[in-house]
C-alpha cells in the first residue's frame, strides 16, 4: 500500500492511517495522500492490460492493505458512451456519457462503499452509521451486508421508496426521519457521540472519497490517457467531483497524463444551489440554503461540508457552476431516454441540461470532449416518468404506427 | 463476419441470413451457424486481452457484419461473484453469482436486445414488434431508440410497473393486455401479419439468442476457459439456457475449452412449470401450463416457442428441471440481499432456492462450481421487499443496536 498519511486540506495537519479516523480537529474532512514518487516508479500503465475492468485495477493508488478485505460487488469499469445522436442535434460533436447505473445499487455511491466499507473492514470496524439521501445509504448497506458490518441507516422520508427497500432487504437497520438530511446527520451524529459508532456520514472518514475518484481515473483511461476538456457532475455532497479532481491530479503526479485538467462543471437544482450561488459570488464557502427542494432527489444538500473542496476544483480547472430547473431536468431525462437508449436518475438528467446552457452561451465549444456523469440508472425512479398506455382486450388490434 | 447460414434445428432446412427472416417454415426456430473451423483459426483468445470488457469482444461469434452497426449501451462482462458467506452456509463451497443486473436496462435481456437491434438496424429493419413479459420490452425499447427503430410494445397489465416506464421514456409504443403473454403475442402477431412489421418476439427471429449466449462465453473465460459443474438458470422463455448451451458448444468446437459441458438446470415456479414437467416425464416438448402465476413474473411462459431446446439442453448435458415456491423465491433473495450485499430479481433469486435443493439432496456435489445466473436486478421489483421503517422527528434519539 502506498498510502503515507492523512491530510486536513483546510488546517494542513497530518495524521497517521492505521487506525479509525473521522474528521480533522479543526472540523475539517480529512484527504488520503499517497507516496506518489513511488508509485510512480512501481505502477505502469501495462500493469492494467492483465487487471479486470474494475475500480481495483488502480491498486497502487486506493487505501486497502490487503487483497482479503476487498469487498466486490462488481463495481467500476462503467460504460463511457458516445452520444452521438445528441451531440449533433446540439452542436456538441464530442458529448459522451459515462453510465454510473451499471454498477452495484444502481448509482455511483457504490464506488464510495465498496473503498469505504473495505478499508473499514480493515480498520476492524464492527458497526457504522450514517445519514442519506437514499442512494449512498442503500450502497452501504449493500458492501455491509457482504462485509459483516452491521449499518445503521437514517433517511429523509421524501428519500425515494426504493431506497428503503434496497436498505432493508440487506439488514440493515433503517430509520426515516420527517426532515432534510441535515436533520438526519444531527441524529446520526448524536448517536455516535454516545454509542461510539465508526461515522460514515459523507466526508466524515476519508475513504469514500478514494472510491469516488476513480471515476476520475477510469475517465482518463477510456480516453486512452487524455483528459476530456469538460466534465459535468451533479453535486449534492460534492465527494464524486471532488474525488474525481482528486484522482486526475493524482494521475498527473504520476506522469500517467499531461496538460491541463479538465474543465470540472458542478451542477445543481435552482431548488438547492448553494455551490451555484458561492461560485457566482467567488465565494469560498457556501451558505445553507433555505427551503431546498428538487426533483432531482440527490442534490437535496442544502450545505455540504466538503463545499470549499468543491469550489477549489471549480476555480483551479477554470470551470463553472451551473443551476438548471426540475422541468429541464425531466425534459432532458427524456432526451436521454428517446435518443440515446439510456435512462437516467434526475441527477444524472440535471448534466444535460446544463451542458445545453452551456454550449447555447459559448462556454462549451462545438469540438470539445464533454463528458456527462450520470450518476445513477433511471430504474430506481419511476416516478420521473409519466405514461398511461393503452388497455388492450385478447383479440382486439393494434393501430398501424 | 463468420456467419454461414441460418438453420432450423428440428427440420435441418437451411436458410441465409443476408435478409430479415423469421421462423422457418416448419414453424421452428432457426439458430444461426457459423463457420467455425475458419473461427478456431483466425480467433485466438489472445485477441481478447486488448478488448473491451463487453460482449462485443467475442466478435467473431457474433452475427453483426459491420462494427458501425453495432448499438452499443455498455453491455456485457457482468461481475462474476464468489458467494463466500452463503456457500460456507449452504455447503457449497464454490458458489458463484453471475450477476446480470450490471447491464444496460438491469437484466439480461440487454443482451439479446443489443445483438438482436444491431443485427436488425443492418438489415435495415424500421418498425419492430412483440410481446413481452416487461423486461424484454425495457431492453429492445431502449436499444430501438439508439437505433432509431420504431418499437411497438405488449405487455400484460400486471408486468412489472417499472417496465411500462421504461418503455414509455424510450419513447417505443406501449400498449398493455388484459391477459398473459401469451394473449399478447397473439395480438402482435396480428398486427405483423397485417403490417408487415418485424417480428422480434422470443426466438421469431434468430439474432437474439446469439446476444444470450454471450452469458455462456463470459462464464467460461471467467473461469480462466474452464465450464463450471452446474449452471442454474431461472427460464421462462429459456433462450438464455439455450443460448448459454449453444455458446458452450461453440467454444468446444473451436477448442477453447475441453471436457463436460456444464450441467444446466433450468429453474421455475411452482406456479408455472411446464419445463420440469416435460423434463420429469422425459418429454422432448412441453404441454400449455393453465393459470400460470407466479412472483418471479418473468417465469410466467406457459409455453415456450424453444421448449424442445430447452430440454435438449438439459438432457445432453445431464442437467435437470427444478421448480421452487414463491415464498422459497423471498427468503433466497433476502439472504442472497443480507449476506451478500447483492439485490436480485425473483427469478435470480428462484436459483438459490433451486441451487439449496440440490445441495440437500446429493445432486450438487460440495466441491463443485455452481453458478447462479441473476437475471437482473431487484431494483426493478421494488414490491417485493417490505418494510416498515420507525419514523423519526428532527431531535429524537436512535436506540443502540
Amino acid at each position: 500500500m502506498y498510502v503515507s498519511y492523512l491530510e486536513c486540506p483546510k488546517c494542513g495537519a497530518n495524521y497517521e492511517s492505521e487506525k479509525p479516523i473521522q474528521l480533522c480537529q479543526c472540523g475539517a474532512p480529512l484527504l488520503v495522500r499517497y507516496d506518489l514518487k513511488k508509485v510512480k516508479k512501481n505502477f505502469r500503465k501495462k500493469a492494467l492490460h492483465t487487471r479486470k475492468a474494475n475500480l481495483w485495477r488502480y491498486w497502487e493508488l486506493l487505501p486497502v492493505k490487503k487483497e482479503e478485505n476487498v469487498v466486490f460487488l462488481g463495481e467500476g469499469m462503467t460504460p463511457l458512451l458516445h452520444l452521438k445522436n445528441l451531440g449533433s442535434k446540439l452542436g456538441i460533436n464530442n458529448l459522451y456519457l459515462k453510465d454510473e447505473g451499471l454498477i452495484p445499487t444502481g448509482t455511483f455511491k457504490a464506488r464510495g462503499a465498496a473503498v469505504g466499507v473495505s478499508r473499514a473492514k480493515e480498520l476492524g470496524i464492527k458497526v457504522l452509521a450514517m445519514p442519506t439521501n437514499g442512494n449512498a445509504g442503500g450502497s452501504w448497506a449493500a458492501y455491509c451486508a457482504k462485509a459483516g458490518i452491521k449499518a445503521v441507516i437514517v433517511m429523509p422520508k421524501d428519500a425515494p421508496i426504493i431506497n428503503r427497500k434496497e436498505v432493508a432487504v440487506a439488514g440493515a437497520s433503517l430509520f426515516l426521519v420527517n426532515g432534510l438530511i441535515s436533520d438526519a446527520g444531527k441524529i446520526v451524529g448524536r448517536a455516535i457521540a454516545e454509542y461510539g459508532w465508526y461515522d460514515a456520514s459523507t466526508l466524515k472518514e476519508p475513504y469514500r472519497i478514494e472510491g469516488k475518484k476513480t471515476m476520475g481515473l477510469e475517465i482518463a483511461e477510456q480516453f486512452g490517457w487524455e483528459m476530456p476538456d469538460v466534465i459535468l457532475y451533479p453535486t449534492g455532497g460534492g465527494v464524486g467531483i471532488i474525488g474525481i479532481y482528486k484522482g486526475l491530479k493524482e494521475l498527473q503526479e504520476i506522469g500517467w497524463v499531461s496538460g491541463k485538467i479538465s474543465r470540472l462543471v458542478a451542477v445543481q437544482s435552482t431548488g438547492c444551489a448553494p455551490i451555484v450561488k458561492a461560485w457566482e459570488e467567488r465565494k469560498t464557502e457556501s451558505v445553507f440554503w433555505e427551503n431546498a427542494r428538487t426533483i432531482a432527489f440527490g442534490l437535496t444538500v442544502p450545505k455540504a461540508l466538503g463545499d470549499f473542496l468543491v469550489l477549489e476544483a471549480l476555480y483551479n480547472t477554470d470551470g463553472c457552476a451551473v443551476a438548471v430547473e426540475d422541468d429541464e431536468i425531466l425534459k432532458a431525462q427524456h432526451m436521454l431516454a428517446s435518443r440515446e437508449g439510456v435512462f437516467v436518475c434526475p441527477e444524472g438528467a440535471a448534466t444535460l441540461s446544463a451542458a445545453i446552457k452551456l454550449a447555447r452561451n459559448g462556454w462549451i465549444k462545438h469540438d470539445e470532449r464533454v463528458v456527462l456523469l450520470n450518476t445513477g440508472t433511471g430504474l430506481k425512479y419511476p416516478e420521473t416518468v409519466k405514461t398511461e398506455p393503452p388497455m388492450l382486450e385478447p383479440g382486439d388490434h393494434l393501430p398501424r404506427v
